[in-house]
């Protein structure tokens, strides 16, 4: 641990010591039994919904007495519908391949010996996430498929919620047989908690934070376990002089409408300035369904109910019935204005040139990039994954959406026959 | 840069920014065009090699007057030979296959999306090393034949050798019409261009270090950069109770004796007590080649000659023609011993008992697990990926021997014909 002040506590390293018995005890385990644990954990959170509900309404008076925001109250709350749809989807979790002992490659050296890589849990799973019980449940079930353990720090607003979730899954665990330390918390630590998964390098093997930009933000700048960034969207589309006008209009909005809250969504259009033409029939469609048009100058002349677009619209994330629209002179100013702005999450260009299509997907350095289709798309349900493992807007190890495979590593396996290297 | 007090340098942003608009140029040079860079550089470190030689002795001269101890002037010294294994180095990384635009999955999805994942250069990779000029001319080398630009911090002790190396790339470089920022050094801003790099979130898109551990462990606990860790190896051989004398003896001397200096030589050997008897072959083979052997009590009764070993034995990654023995009771004594000193880089079993050996496989959690074979085969050479990145001893992204593709991250190239997401 050089170069960091950080001590972790004794009780902890305890902790983590069992957390990497257990991560082994699920390495041996068959995909049945892990299985089992799941369906398991579904049953009990499905069985104890009453017991859930009233630990979290613990947890919605205390947030309301501390002035809590009713949005973020909202996400904290647990209803009967709610936990249901908790317990379904781990049973969805369950019903996915397993990705432990896949072969990705396999050959025999000249010498003959047998060489095959193939996937093995990572170990020990860390997540640091904010005040959503429900991804309490959703990450371990996701870390248990994968065979991995985990050891969950969720926001302090759900302490009490959190606190049932882990203790049910704790005795689903025992119940198969499985230890009861697969499943972890150290929310009793508070920030020391946080802290010692950050600085945990051979108890935690991979940290995934889940949240806002700040807190992921912290996580990998503090951490000096191996993160898996899972982050934010400028999403941008680039509607090209030789755009469909009936596609534009459509994939804009289904691109900002059909769920705004969320990554993928459109955050701002650039439109070619041959296509102007396209942006009353644009802006109209978008306006019909709430959306706040924030335009430059260009643009305005064409739609004078929008208002004037700063600096600051282009680097927002709204993630709400928001949207900027910018007119550009070339392809190369929408490409320039993608370099400054995007987050490299999903970028789409709607032409009818494919020679522009082609530098876009080369030269756009995102995480997906697209033709012709809504940015919506970049999605690991879409992708056929399954899981909601989430999107990974960094370039080491997973881009984009991630599945279950990108919870595990990897190990070299050779088997010889008394070779020795000349 | 949330919980980060260190601010790069204007002068060094701008840098940086040289570095990504050339990564840009490389994401559009044809691999043929990157492969005339390489033999540009081939040739020009080639017919330099007296320039270089010179500096390298200013290095050198500095380096003794500084009391620099001989195994590491040995390390920066460049010769006549040397600088031409470093051309031809590079022109065996140019013979390899270009990894950029290779397609890992492809799938058309039910409403006709065309969805490709392919290889993408990471951008702007960036390196700290230690001084070994060598290091500087094969990391630019992987670096461009995979489509990168570099960013490198080298040695102090190296600098005038890699001021030369680097002037000499930069105009290669320029002389086939890719940008010379393509190959920038930080080494001018010292400590604080090490810095730089290791908080360069936005600018550096993955950083490599390579020398001793105590650098690795600076570079991955300071940085917030993804850092890809190639690391050091105390690795063992377990004699099981069924294993081959012959293939014991012979195994265990390779592994040791055929290059001890290299992460996956043999550290610890482990001698299940039934295979006591293996021991005095194993111990002449290994003492007539010059092995000085640290053993527990059981194995000193055997081998008298032995050092009587201590804790630290076990922990230590001797790098010489050192070997450290010890007798176990069980399988289980065995990778309990594996499991509190390894550093998961590379354990082989040797063994008769196919059910031994499978637990072994399953149960050693590292890089690279063998059956009946020497642990000098964990090499990306023996392999066949052609080139030395490196060995990961990180779980994420690469582990083990890493070739070119694991320079490179991948991308999600998305093709519609105006579809949206219902």
């Amino acid at each position: 641990m050089a170069g960091s002040a950080f001590t972790i506590a004794p009780e902890l390293v305890e902790r983590f010591h069992a957390s990497r018995a257990a991560a082994r005890a699920l390495t041996t385990a068959s995909s049945a039994l892990r299985d089992r644990a799941l369906e398991a954990i579904q049953e009990s959170v499905s069985a104890h919904a009453d017991q859930i509900i009233t630990s979290n309404a613990q947890d919605l008076q205390r947030g309301a007495a501390e002035g809590m925001e009713e949005s973020l109250q909202d996400r904290l709350r647990l209803t009967q519908e709610r936990v249901q749809g908790l317990a379904d989807s781990v049973g969805v979790i369950r019903s996915l391949p397993d990705p432990v002992g896949d072969v990705i490659r396999e050959m025999t050296l000249q010498n003959g010996l047998h060489v095959t890589q193939v996937r093995v849990p990572f170990g020990v799973i860390g997540a640091i996430y904010e005040a959503r019980p429900n991804v309490t449940v959703d990450v371990t079930a996701l870390a248990l498929k994968s065979g991995n353990a985990v050891v969950l720090r969720g926001g302090g607003a759900a302490l009490e919620s959190n606190k049932v979730l882990v203790s049910l899954m704790r005795d689903a665990l025992t119940s198969v047989g499985l230890p009861a330390d697969a499943v972890t918390t150290v929310d009793d630590w508070g920030r020391e908690g946080a802290q010692a998964l950050m600085k945990g390098r051979g108890f935690i093997d991979v940290l995934i934070p889940r949240g806002s930009a700040s807190l992921i933000e912290t996580v990998v700048t503090e951490s000096s376990v191996p993160v898996i960034e899972t982050g934010s969207g400028i999403v941008h589309i680039f509607v090209d002089a030789t755009a469909s006008a009936e596609q534009a209009v459509e994939i804009i909005h289904n691109a900002k409408v059909q769920r705004p809250s969320v990554c993928n969504s459109v955050e701002t259009v650039l439109v070619h300035q041959d296509a102007l033409g396209l942006v009353p029939a644009i802006a109209e469609r978008l306006v019909a369904s709430g959306v706040t048009l924030h335009a430059d100058e260009a643009i305005r002349e064409l739609v004078p109910t929008a208002v004037p677009a700063t600096e600051d619209d282009w680097a927002t994330e709204y993630l709400s019935l928001d949207l900027s629209l910018k007119a550009v002179a070339t392809l190369d100013e929408a490409l320039e204005h993608i370099r400054t702005y995007s987050t490299q999450h999903t970028e789409s260009i709607l032409t009818s040139d494919m020679a522009n299509a082609e530098r876009f997907l080369t030269e756009v350095d995102s995480a997906a990039v697209m033709v012709n289709a809504s940015t919506r798309f970049t999605d690991g349900g879409e992708f056929g994954f399954g899981a909601e493992v989430g999107i990974s807007t960094q370039k080491l190890h997973a881009r984009g959406p991630m599945g279950l495979p990108e919870l595990t590593s990897t190990k070299w396996i050779v088997r010889g026959q008394g070779q020795i290297r000349h």
